[in-house]
């Protein structure tokens, strides 16, 4: 591929802008000559992060703006007064076609709706939904929707499946991806309203290889490709991954460090302990993208380091380079036929 | 006391029945004289288990039922027609007042709807939650509600609330239990409709200590010590917490094996590793009641053992001593004033 990727980052997003945002961003660039990033931010700030490393100054690009968005604002009322935030901005760059997509470790609010107002949905899209990799005993999944609609219909479900299912084979090269919706049983009369409104027109998707209800127990051991839900209950599944997880694995440590014994068989444990179980780190696959929208707009963890933004803006080129968006607007426009 | 606590066991429910519930009951009426066993189910079946153990015989007692609910049966259906069913037989003891309570590890639907057809609500309660104990860092805490009720409306979670606090404070002894509803941002006006319209609701209670949203990240870390949801939240997040646990464990045992080195690293971290995961095990606390009915329901685990049903019907004294159900009551009319 000759043609440059340009991502734009969001530079003063995340609790460790702007120095890791900066980091990863410059890492990006030099990892693949085809990416070209916009560095969007308090201009001075980001020029002293810069120096710090070496890179082609043709692939980076410092984009000033003055103001940032702070995670506890409201975030429609602040797209709408900040317009020279680091989120507008990179926004409108994206909107005008200036870059290809936005990276942000920013406020999700802001992303989310900023995404959806300035950048705008691909059309036939009802709602762009948020849709993070999740680890898995066999590999990863995709878990749509994790944040961007809560109170969804049966027929944005729906279109969820249909955008899951595309990511999956194009980006993760799944191919024919289990498709399954989140209830609370297996059988397809279980579930609350939504669900039993949404499993029948999943059912009759021929497009997409639906194989019916998943129950949370099963998610963790791979038994789907693509997790179907609404926004609450992604987002619940998400964080309680990371919580019981992160806890889990506080307890392994303490257990270990419980007498001279186990100290003295921790250290023998722990480097094949660490590789196993990196394979179960949420933060592997970099961002969460935004499907459907005019664009490409990642969101990624407010803690990330420089490595998830560096994951995060070349996931953008393997997104650009498998026409994503082209196969999302086909699979929607011919699924609604 | 001297007063005996009557548990009605459904002999008959669950994977491992009736070797491991007949073994459960025997068990806990061996362990406290003051309890009374009604074994429910296929009178030959129970006997022959019940020949491997030794017990004080006016402790025991068996009661005839010649049909078994399946898991699969549609609930309402099988409650009504499978009228000399374990379950059904079970809750006619608890309605009568023959039995103060009931133990199944049978079918979740069946024992549910059965709990309130057959037992029916104390007066005032609008919806009884299923309210599981979780472990958490800290020790545990009460998820309520968790599969009774789906689409619950905001006056059900705040009943749910003050239940919840009046389990925690009399049953595990919790001065002041922390009140949260599981939300997906801290902030008062994040969530969803559900979830907004309850959140005024639950702060105007002077009568339970709420402390706001909480997100499914912070369940595990134990921050709260009733978590109030929804019933579709609520299965998800308990499932979840099965498969999550499950998979990393899988995972710790692989990495543990995967070297020489390692593999004599685990024999030396086992004993200390296996006592502190043990504080993490779900089933540790017997079964999940079914608050708010006239008498106590306990749902056990589908695959119990004895311990599981020992474990429950022990419950069931401190519930009966605790007068729980005396104290729901007071706290559903004093709230409603």
């Amino acid at each position: 591929m000759s043609e440059m990727v340009k991502v734009a980052v969001d530079a003063m997003g995340g609790d460790n802008a702007p120095a890791e945002t900066v980091k990863g961003a410059v890492e990006a660039a030099n990892e693949n000559k085809h990416v070209k990033v916009f560095l969007v931010g308090a201009r001075k700030c980001i020029e002293k992060e810069l120096k710090k490393y070496e890179y082609r100054p043709q692939q980076v690009e410092v984009i000033d703006a003055t103001e940032v968005i702070e995670t506890a604002e409201p975030p429609v009322m602040a797209i709408r007064k900040k317009k020279d935030s680091s989120i507008v901005k990179a926004l409108q760059l994206v909107k005008n076609g200036e870059c290809d997509a936005f990276v942000s470790a920013g406020s999700s609010g802001a992303v989310l709706v900023g995404g959806q107002v300035i950048v705008g949905r691909l059309k036939g899209v009802e709602r762009p939904p948020l849709a993070p990799l999740i680890p898995t005993e066999k590999g990863a999944a995709l878990l749509i929707d994790c944040g961007a609609n809560v109170d969804a219909r049966p027929s944005h479900l729906v279109q969820f499946a249909r955008m899951g299912s595309v990511y999956m084979e194009s980006v993760m090269k799944v191919k024919k991806p289990r498709v399954a919706i989140v209830n609370i049983g297996a059988e397809e009369e279980k579930g609350n309203a939504l669900v039993k409104e949404t499993f029948p027109l999943l059912k009759a998707c021929k497009d997409i290889h639906f194989i019916g209800s998943i129950e949370a127990r099963d998610i963790p051991a791979g038994y789907a490709d693509v997790i179907v839900c609404e926004a609450f209950v992604g987002n619940v599944i998400l964080k309680l991954y990371e919580g019981v997880g992160g806890t889990l694995i506080k307890m392994v440590k303490t257990g270990m460090l419980a007498s001279l014994r186990s100290k003295i068989g921790a250290l023998l444990v722990k480097p094949a302990l660490k590789s196993t179980l990196r394979k179960f780190d949420l933060e592997q696959y970099g961002g969460a993208p935004l499907l459907g929208l005019n664009g490409l707009v990642v969101k990624t963890h407010g803690s990330s380091k420089s490595i998830e933004i560096k994951n995060s803006v070349l996931q953008c080129v393997t997104f650009k380079e498998q026409k994503i968006n082209d196969k999302i607007k086909e699979k929607i426009t011919l699924g609604d036929e």
